[in-house]
């Protein structure tokens, strides 16, 4: 669930290390892997398919019914092992989670809350889109029918907005992207051509770079990025809806860029640039959960124990023991489940506070990821105001205000009522949220909603709200690896400590992603297998 | 059906006139407009619906089934007026066109087509996209309940191709992408950095500025856009599968800016850059004409005469009559039909071939615009090898083969089979592929296409072939109005002609588009109900 914007004011240190380790730059982690010398080629490379188990010795308990959690169970059946998986809500899918009406969900000491969207209308609380090279997620999406339909990434009409910038108003991103690149582009095919370049560029190739950037800024005859003909045609036609028999001409005027500079809005434009968020991504059509629940249907529900609360893992060289209180019994003691194998999906932040049985490398890899905080909200609204009134039809808006972004629902576009997601903040502002009551923070959101859609405040009907640091099955949205705590604790995580190995977004090079899980989920049962095969 | 693409050695005169006139370029015409005088605002500002229609004199015939004729229809009946539409072919939708299994099309002097799709599986040869902004079209599908769903404008794991660099091997648009952008922000952040400009840009927009450019063009934390961290985040990662728990490192080289400007692959970057082609674009699901299709049952199928003939239209002050062949019954003499009004949406090329009692005024617009050629070809495989093979999910490659681009469903991802837009030509390359039978055609197709996709040859099943300059209804693909001609005759092709008014695409400042047929249709039953209630 990682973001898409960059602050606008220049990143600080730790907005650096969001976009590096968590968030837009999977490819520092790579960088810093390969300086670790871990760098070899990935499971996803072929059509992942597990041999045969062994004879004896192949019982697994799955701890977590995730994304992880059931893609490793599946395997696992597959190659001929018996697998339970233990789960401690009451319900599959983990973070792959949609929330529909009649749904109810309580947080850690918060107020209940009760889903009451119409028939049709969700919020994917936790992923919400697929990239195009997410192989594995895709695979599985393929393998067991989970329909996908584009999620709309970069939408040039919605907004890029800044309280302090023209007053507030919300600008096209369309329009401050044209503004961008024209006059990036006039000035350097200015520069180009008034100076010789110490580059070892030939007069040809300069003329080929100031015809390019004509083409790449929108610029007139002249070179220049000018109210006119080529300008109107990147940045748009206002008034918008002069496109008749007989019509407006573009009139608007390119804001200039020593205005766009100050602005800080260029911050805002990198929404579809860092490749896990280049287009095409996609949405199962119907919520995230699909995934999860086809999952789950190919492992066997019979196999998925609901409502149950580990406490303790213990393991020796004959097998592990899970202590296990079933919480649809109250009162009830606790169980001890036995088994030759256990993978382990539960998020650190949980597992750290377990009585966990292992070496002690991994427990203090266990303990040394702290987890990022997070908070969405989903509103629904009467009418889709944001179709009818503005022509956004999916996409997002970024603003600097704490609600970070305002993303509009990809699917039945032009229908009648819609739910945005209203917010998706991280860090601080996320706990500032959260600091408040479920109806106070959606009072919250909505106040800054109609900073950008005055609509908003008139045709709210419902919401809900998900704090993830406030999730009492994750604590937190994801394992926030620090670039020190993956030198060195990273390969401990990885490998298998007895009879046990974990899985999940933390134990991959794509935190906050379900790919993470994926690849990390074949990773986990490849060590099992081999381990146990020869056991 | 413009195109989106511009030649890659710097435009000719004739590629400068398509896409000013007819491709991307609306902002030209309008600006072109304003000097005439004709600016004014447009009637699709408000929700369309005219006033109700005069007692006496409201019998309106329209001729053509296409978008223009049916919204005419539609509206004129919504508003009392009786009407009576004439088509010439055997279905309606004209251009709103989808080729499906079991359908024949016969074009001019050619053999017959057979369409042999699986069943699920179309292609559009007309329109096929709908861009955010054309309100009109989006309003019908509205209205009348047609399901949309995104079209991928814009796939950057798609390829760019020149058969003259690289060997021919296609490019990853992504990679091409974040070359251009990182040498030109890596050159400009240089330049700047070096020298005071000669703009009023103080030390500190210099700052922003650089740091923009930073973001931007992806660059290390020098300012230089080189294999590692940053440049990977945008041009992705090789090799593809790379990103498991432990992957491979990036190390793919950019190019260098030279080797860039040389290959001319610049030229290709634009897909998605001009108005019409920002994201989001949408497709009606299912096939374009669908939306014929609700068109035609709102107007009422029993308004509607298909396969009728029409060869002259004469008029006076009474009213007009038509004489029409009614092409099911063979032999039979033609008859006439009469109203009070006519609204006509033939193609020009078709008209000025008719009898049409006008002004001398009117008869030299209608001789006054030639129409384009285009050819389009859809194939479909026995696999999505694009998908399975090459993480290709909708959108399109471009070209600088004869093909120009080859465009990837956009629907049913991950479906077992798919029909590809296989080729989409223009002028003389469009004439060259139908110089040939269509079986041959569709070899020369299959051939350009293996260059990009080698598994086209041996996975290939059947396709269709459309060239719309032989299509017995059109005879051309739309209007393609010069400067000049736009100047001299436009304003009297809007004009009624006594008791008649011109409708369609060529009676548009959107020519080509849907779009352009529903605003000029709402403009011709303004003034004809405008002088019907004056009458």
């Amino acid at each position: 669930m990682p973001t898409h914007t960059t602050p606008a004011r220049g990143p600080s240190r730790r907005a650096w290390l969001q976009r590096l380790g968590a968030v837009a730059g999977s490819g520092a982690v790579y960088a810093a892997m390969s300086a670790l010398g871990l760098a070899q080629a990935s499971p996803a490379e072929a059509r992942f398919r597990l041999g045969p188990a062994p004879a004896r010795g192949r019982r697994v308990l799955v701890l977590g019914a995730g994304v992880a959690g059931l893609v490793s169970a599946l395997e696992l059946l597959r190659a001929g092992y018996e697998v339970e998986i233990l789960e401690y809500q009451d319900r599959i899918g983990g973070r792959c989670w949609t929330l529909r009406g009649g749904d109810h969900y309580t947080e850690l000491g918060g107020a209940p809350q009760h889903c009451q969207f119409d028939r049709g209308q969700y919020f994917n609380p936790g992923p919400w889109r697929i990239p195009f090279h997410h192989h594995g997620v895709l695979d599985y999406c393929r393998q067991l029918g989970v329909r996908l339909e584009p999620f709309v990434q970069l939408n040039h009409n919605a907004y890029v907005h800044s309280p302090r910038v023209a007053g507030g108003r919300p600008q096209r991103l369309r329009e401050v992207q044209a503004d961008f690149r024209g006059d990036v582009a006039e000035l350097l095919a200015k520069l180009v051509r008034q100076q010789p370049l110490d580059e070892t560029l030939s007069t040809e190739d300069r003329e080929r770079l100031v015809q390019a950037l004509q083409q790449f800024g929108g610029l007139d005859r002249e070179g220049r990025y000018r109210a006119g003909e080529a300008a109107a045609d990147r940045r748009g036609f206002e008034p918008f809806p002069g496109m008749g028999v007989s019509a407006h001409p573009p009139e608007a005027q390119p804001q200039g860029l020593q205005a766009l500079l100050r602005s800080g809005l260029w911050g805002q434009l990198d929404q579809g640039a860092g490749f896990e968020y280049q287009t095409p991504l996609f949405q199962p059509v119907g919520g995230m959960d699909r995934i999860a629940h086809a999952l789950a249907q190919a492992v066997g529900q019979q196999r998925i124990r609901l409502r149950r609360r580990v406490s303790a893992i213990q393991q020796d060289a004959r097998g592990v023991r899970v202590q296990v209180q079933d919480l649809s019994r109250p009162g009830q003691p606790e169980q001890t489940v036995q088994a030759d194998w256990c993978i382990c999906t539960l998020p650190l932040s949980v597992l750290s506070q377990l009585d966990v049985q292992c070496s002690a490398a991994l427990h203090e890899a266990i303990e040394a990821v702290p987890y990022f905080s997070a908070f969405k909200a989903g509103l629904q609204f009467k009418r889709r105001f944001w179709e009818e009134d503005e022509a956004i039809f999916g996409g997002m808006s970024s603003t600097e205000l704490p609600i970070r972004l305002i993303a509009y629902p990809n699917h039945e576009l032009q229908g009648r009522k819609g739910v945005l997601l209203g917010a998706y903040a991280f860090g601080t502002q996320a706990l500032e949220f959260t600091s408040l009551p479920p109806a106070e923070r959606l009072r919250e959101v909505l106040r800054m909603d109609s900073q950008i859609h005055p609509q908003a405040a008139t045709e709210y009907e419902s919401g809900m709200t998900v704090g993830w640091h406030r999730h009492p099955a994750t604590l937190g949205c994801f394992g926030d690896w620090s670039r020190v705590a993956r030198e060195r604790h990273y390969p401990t995580l990885l490998k298998m400590d007895g009879r046990l190995i974990l899985a999940g977004e933390h134990a991959s090079l794509l935190p906050a992603w379900q790919e993470g899980a994926v690849l990390s989920a074949r990773h986990a049962i490849t060590q099992l297998h081999e381990k146990a095969r020869a056991a």
